[in-house]
């Protein structure tokens, strides 16, 4: 074996690499911010930090393929109302009024709660972006963010010209982080014109990083891009050029099968979403459809104000269960399908597939260990299932984030979770008076 | 106040009374197994324990209206197989084998998993319900129970008349029982004749016990009950005469308008069991009809091969969610109106709302208290949305039935959890053998 920096002795390692390899009595090494190791652990090793997974589950570390982090400070503020409502009266009030110190308190207890619901990684998409970057960093998280644009002014920017110069602000100072990666991301075919996503697009393309937006979301978006273009979104998407593999689009609901195949044929990823889709009455994606048609599908959970959680365990067990639901056949999403879109098809769907996602010698060290001596979990017969239909992020003991620890008995080690709480409570006084 | 056995200090009373009455800085006085006082703990007081909710949440202990909870043993053993691949190569086998010590284990071990995530009454179709009686009555939980009885013989049984001897001397047995109430429980309309019907039925109404059944949980029953009876199965069980308020219909999945409206007329209570209904692509069930028909319905998690946990708190979550997305309609199903299935509803539909299913003085003390002060609870705007959409079983901290703390910072006081998880375990490899 060797010498490692960090060593994870006596699990079921659960790879999800090429051939989803399990090892049970697993050992994994860690030096630095790579996977240097393995295997059973048969040989002498050396280890500056040994962490005893104890008969439990040793697992690539969970990827939020979509959420807006900060919205965790609107969790449970309106729920249940009708669409237009929910916008008008609370949504886009509170976002109106909010600043980069809101947007910071926001992610970092986004953060938290990710880390301890077992997400390494995520991808983010809303406005003073710059906070969100440097609270995945406090934290220790991976995740690709970029800042919402739009034909309108943001609270952020005071003109679309703005909000391209702070993308690539953002572009220009985080290319070399090691853990903050930067996309372009216009936030629909609804809300930016062709201009703005011609724009975009280049810009995507020029700094090769990914273009990413809302696609086909509710049957609503549907119908205006059909009114105002006279065509569907993913016609729209391909007759503007924007069809390739550097663009993920969230949601795709309402897409019908030959815009699957146009999908598929340009490479493009999905994130799926199922607890908003569900929460705000979207639709039903069809994933297994996309899944089928070779589509990378990764999971998210959508902001807190539609779902209202962070935690991908969750949504894991809602998509396989919704989706079996909906074709009526309970064979459709399998157990080890969903854990595959929330790790390595999450990590392929953000352009992450040679970093993280998986366990593999020479990847980044992005790992979970779940404790699964509980009566929940015990006995066990397959993993996988325990995973997406009996486990939560409460499950997950230890999580490792390129190479360093950032959760060690549930403990948070990058953050200051007490004082973050205090810091959000205060922010919560702020959204009570602005929506009055 | 007065003297009080146990006093819970400083929680926000979510009541669940007539009135849903939420008192803030709220406290709550126990006697013996009554809850003796419910206000703002301004007079002086003594109690022999106190216990301080800090700020969280007091709360009903949970209802789960239907479950088979020696089921926990088959967990994670086949899922995603197409029905009747499940229920002949898995689930047959394995419950052809069973004997008591098997459901006794598998008893115990979903009261440690219920209690553990919130929940404090129970209701059980099984087979050796004197062990699942026994194991309820070890771990402190209450709960309504019985054998399953079909047409042809069962493990515990040899002919049906045992059947119905058995469940008399279950009624005889418990019935001066402060936790244990016993039903009458023929299993569904397709595996149970006319004449096993009407004699569980009267045995219910001469025993004064709720008579429970499965009720049109799948297309596949609906199109047998039809092609056998020349009817759909409640207009067969109206003509059984067996529709009264004594009725607990399980599932009711394949039920239309009209048929909601005889179940309302006739005062039968549901019991709703979403998860159950999704993994095994069983179906919608009309809920927000029967709720708006006036029918009491509660929510169970089914047992373990079906869903695959028994934390009450997925299911509302998972409950909501379903019927927003089937109705397009994000309004349908509030988190209110989840809670209340969860608890005083769930109280109703078993028989159990004099008892249980509210915190009101002279109430039996059933109670659980939600630890707030973590990342994915803080800020919180609206205590029923924190509830149903981010909370789960593990943010339970403390709980009390019938008087008693059962579980202390999540230490279960009436269980032996490391015995009972060593017994399953040992259980789960007779499973692996039966199933080859």
């Amino acid at each position: 074996m060797g010498r490692f920096d960090i060593l994870i002795t006596n699990g079921t390692i659960l790879s999800m690499d090429p051939q989803n390899s399990i090892i049970k009595g697993g050992f994994l090494g860690i030096k630095g911010d790579t996977i240097s190791y393995i295997g059973s652990g048969d040989d002498e090793f050396e280890a500056k930090k040994i962490i005893d997974a104890k008969d439990g589950l040793i697992l690539p570390g969970l990827i939020n393929g979509h959420t807006h982090a900060a919205m965790t400070l609107f969790r449970g503020l309106a729920d249940d109302l009708p669409l237009m409502e929910w916008l008008n009266n609370y949504v886009f009030p509170v976002e109106g009024k909010m600043d980069a110190n809101f947007v910071r308190v926001g992610s970092l207890l986004a953060c938290a709660e990710m880390i301890l619901s077992g997400t390494t990684t995520f991808c983010d998409m809303y406005l003073f972006e710059e906070e969100v970057a440097k609270a995945a960093k406090e934290s220790g998280m991976r995740c690709l963010v970029g800042e919402v644009l739009y034909d309108f002014p943001s609270p952020n920017y005071g003109s679309v010209e703005k909000g391209f110069a702070y993308t690539e602000g953002l572009i220009e100072r985080w290319k070399e982080d090691p853990l903050v990666d930067i996309a372009v991301e216009p936030h629909s075919l609804f809300t930016c014109g062709v201009d703005l996503l011609h724009k975009a697009n280049d810009l995507a393309l020029n700094s090769d990083v990914p273009l990413i937006l809302h696609v086909a979301e509710t049957r609503a978006e549907l119908e205006q891009i059909e009114k105002q273009y006279g065509k569907r979104p993913v016609q729209h998407l391909k007759d503007l050029g924007l069809l390739s593999p550097h663009l993920i689009a969230d949601h795709c609901v309402y897409i019908n099968e030959s815009e699957i195949e146009v999908l598929a044929e340009h490479k493009v990823s999905v994130v799926h979403n199922p607890e908003s889709n569900m929460k705000l009455a979207s639709g039903f994606a069809p994933v297994p459809e996309m899944i089928a048609n070779g589509i990378t599908v990764g999971l998210g959970t959508d902001g807190c104000a539609s779902n209202n959680n962070l935690d991908l365990f969750a949504e894991m067990d809602m998509a396989a269960k919704l989706h079996k639901v909906n074709n009526l056949d309970p064979t459709v999403m399998d157990a080890q399908t969903l854990f595959k879109m929330a790790t390595i098809d999450g990590a392929r769907a953000l352009g992450l597939e040679k970093v993280t996602g998986s366990l593999e010698v020479g990847k980044r060290a992005d790992l979970i260990i779940i404790d699964t001596k509980k009566p929940h979990l015990i006995p066990m017969y397959n993993p996988y299932s325990h995973l997406v239909y009996a486990a939560g992020g409460h499950d997950v003991k230890h999580s490792i984030i390129n190479g360093s620890i950032v959760m060690e008995d549930r403990r948070l080690l990058t953050l200051e979770v007490e004082d973050i709480m205090e810091q959000a409570k205060e922010q919560s006084h702020r959204v009570r008076e602005w929506v009055g």
